[in-house]
């Protein structure tokens, strides 16, 4: 029987660039699946898959996005992290390598994930955050925002922040941090849960962002949530703004 | 007798798109002058040429880059931010907008410049300071560097801190700060002077670098100074890393 390595890699990625994490059937459509599948298999010069802890979307960013493969390949466990970073290109950084026992899956595996989304609160867009932030040029009420986020915590049936297109059919989540901090014209969500359903980070920002303007008061928030019913939530913020900051094991 | 009005525009944007800040003569290059001119004539309903404080190169970004421009044009001066950035590409961004008297001119007129530079000093690349920081993977002494740094102070001839291909004959300037920051694997230069050389700061960054490094002793800075010699002083740091940051008249 062959023995195969199985290892795991923490990876950052500035998501601009990408169609997503997950590889397209399409041919041609650049993913950071399919980036790092092709330099992995470059090098270990076998075809490598991996395992995905999330799968991020178009433009969105990771952190700490967790990745799982099995290989034969023979590189010593600390070579790995500066083989690979010399052959992926500068937008995709790995950050860790790892050897971990056989049962450890990526994408079945987190116990909690953590994101970080952030919004750009100012008269005047920047250049600088138009990949990393949300633009918003409308007055926003943080104190409100923080009222409204606070009903977030713990755990609820979150349909009402769940994009369709998910077959996922159980949306009972806890939420177990979820954090403001306002820096100057930046409004940064620090979100931390046992696991997130399509577009909920992105859903909860936007619901708050209507909270911000005046739009639902605080108290809406749990309302909405007992409703279950997406049509009562806020639009979904775009996906530039957000991170896959952390996966936890 | 026409009158023309004054316009000045303080600009931010992301050098890493474009040929540098001044127009090419090769059709097709992208540059920060010719999109502006492109936007501000298709809104004048005129041709409009502009006149800009620092010619940033390809990859040199700018937080408060200045420019001029002479127009019939009759928008209200509070509505030219709105309105240009409205056609803008989101990586320039024009944040403030004013009319001056005739005589201003971003070019001759300014008395101050002020710069930063990013090295991000780490074993691992980042995915996101790729476009905006040096990335330097070897050990730096942080207090030669600022012991270095302090020989760049006050009035200098800068000849070896020049790069060849200008035909400025004075290299007399003063450096009135020049302030560094360690925040994590950052390493950030901030200098401010009545005027610098061309790549005066990308060459004082590299030579810093030098001296973290321990290849040079920090009062090697004085001998290279004196020497007015551009072999003596370190290499040219990479574009990226700068930002043109405010321009003083």
């Amino acid at each position: 029987v062959l023995h195969l390595r199985n290892i795991k890699l923490t990876v950052e990625y500035h998501g601009g660039n990408y169609c997503g994490f997950q590889i397209q059937e399409k041919a041609g459509l650049p993913t950071i699946q399919g980036v790092l599948e092709g330099k992995l298999s470059l090098l270990a010069k076998e075809k490598i898959r991996i395992i995905g802890a999330g799968r991020t979307d178009s433009g969105v960013h990771a952190k700490g996005q967790v990745v799982n493969f099995f290989s034969k390949w023979k590189i010593p466990i600390d070579r790995v992290v500066v083989a690979l970073n010399s052959v992926l290109p500068k937008d995709i950084v790995v950050i860790k390598a790892e050897e971990v026992p056989e049962e450890f899956h990526a994408r079945f595996s987190p116990k909690a994930k953590s994101y970080r989304y952030q919004i750009y609160n100012s008269n005047v867009p920047s250049a600088f955050q138009a990949d990393f932030a949300w633009f918003v040029p409308y007055s926003l009420d943080f104190a409100k925002m923080q009222q409204g986020a606070a009903f977030f915590l713990g755990t609820h049936d979150f349909a009402s922040f769940k994009s369709s297109g998910s077959a996922v059919k159980n949306n009972v989540r806890e939420i177990h941090s979820l954090e403001l901090v306002q820096d100057g014209p930046l409004i940064t969500i620090n979100i931390k849960g046992n696991g997130f359903l399509y577009n909920m980070v992105r859903i909860i920002t936007g619901t708050l962002v209507e909270v911000g303007k005046g739009r639902i008061s605080p108290s809406d928030v749990k309302t909405i949530l007992e409703a279950k019913d997406r049509e009562k939530s806020g639009p979904t913020a775009p996906p530039q703004g957000l991170f896959l900051i952390k996966v936890g094991y």
